[in-house]
């Protein structure tokens, strides 16, 4: 698991007053990258290997809204790693702890062509190295 | 059911030269809000009222990236309303008919002060009006 | 001078209840493309010869704020078509007229190695094409 | 002058592999307020009293693309303060100090009528205190 700040800006409200409800797969999007970043393994590093991990599906269950001037902390846990792999998420008010949303992401990892390339056989320290990051 | 059409922008494409994920659950907004519009009853009208319908969750499965330059279709259910209610989507390629992705949305109802309201007992003919909406 | 209409998006608005001014950037770009689209010769096909126009400067002037559930009126004018081309948008309530902002853009038309490309030397007639549609 | 470093988001980015232009006056309202943060006055609690600051204007010119996984620094400066008041930026790559863009917005405080409200009568010492940020 991985642990990411951030600050609730703006723009990122609507006019109900808080946090339009897009956002959270923006934030889900930065706490991953941020996630490979202190990995060690960023994924600007891994598009530049010619290889891409588009979403294949994502979900958010909006639990109290995110209001601006607050700072949200984002859990990232990475929960299975093969053709595809998934991303969980906890986003919490980093004050007081309280819940704001839970979601994941599921991915798989694509070549320059758009095939979906298996990782293990074409990359298998980075495969497994990506394996050893899970946890349940 | 209702269908609604959208011009793919330039600004919701990202660097993987198609539309960013998060985009999709903004078109899920904008045809939901349409769906209202085209029966009659728009959202406006409803915050007008003093209620709120946030997102309680949201679901996106993507099947094949939509691109800038396309018009895609979005066919907006609504298909369960009581004190939660339900929209489903499936968006896929005006032209062409190919799929972009399916979807859902669960949402309730707030007053001005942030409380669950039962429109069944507040405003039982709207109530009624949207149950009528309902289709599986 | 090309017209074109765009309904005001939910996520567009921000906390201060009316669409954010980031936003009228957004609207000018799909106001200008829709003018190519309109000219005949549409932005994605000028992409796809292999060539982008990315943004120098863009400046908006915020007269009066447009709020979801409104229909804005973007026309567009190019105003000159060199080296460098300008556009400029006024944007009003498509209903009763009343201003909402004014703007303008500057782009450069760039190669695929991000070299400034003199479309006048390249393709004399798209050149031309292009600027017959400047107005004064 | 305030400081305030961003690191380059996926989504900011689009299909010409930069970031977005739209994005620039996002990230001159994220260095705004973090500004007035570091200043010991959040525009939260300005909004608290009762006032918002709308942008009047907002203008950029774009030198050279911003890219995913730079971080960006905003240099902030509040450059006069009267019934409107003004803010420049500049935006160079945090690493390399190459410039990125430069920038600024004018603004003047509404009461919650949507009235201007002169600060200075209103309120003199925040007035006073706003008033002694400016520089040249």
């Amino acid at each position: 698991m991985e642990v990411y700040f951030k600050r609730v800006q703006y723009y990122e409200t609507d006019k109900m007053g808080f946090v339009h409800h897009s956002n959270y797969l923006r934030w889900f999007e930065e706490a991953r990258l941020d996630f490979m970043d202190k990995k060690g393994f960023s994924y600007k590093s891994f598009e530049d290997l010619g290889y891409i991990s588009p979403v294949l599906s994502a979900e958010c269950k909006y639990k109290k809204s995110a209001r601006f001037g607050e700072t949200v902390k984002v859990e990232t846990k990475l929960v299975s790693y093969d053709v595809r792999h998934k991303f969980t998420y906890v986003i919490t008010d980093a004050e007081t702890g309280e819940i704001r949303a839970t979601g994941e992401t599921t991915h798989c990892n694509l070549d320059q062509n758009g095939k979906v390339v298996s990782l293990k056989k074409k990359m298998p320290e980075l495969f497994e190295k990506f394996q050893s990051y899970v946890e349940e």
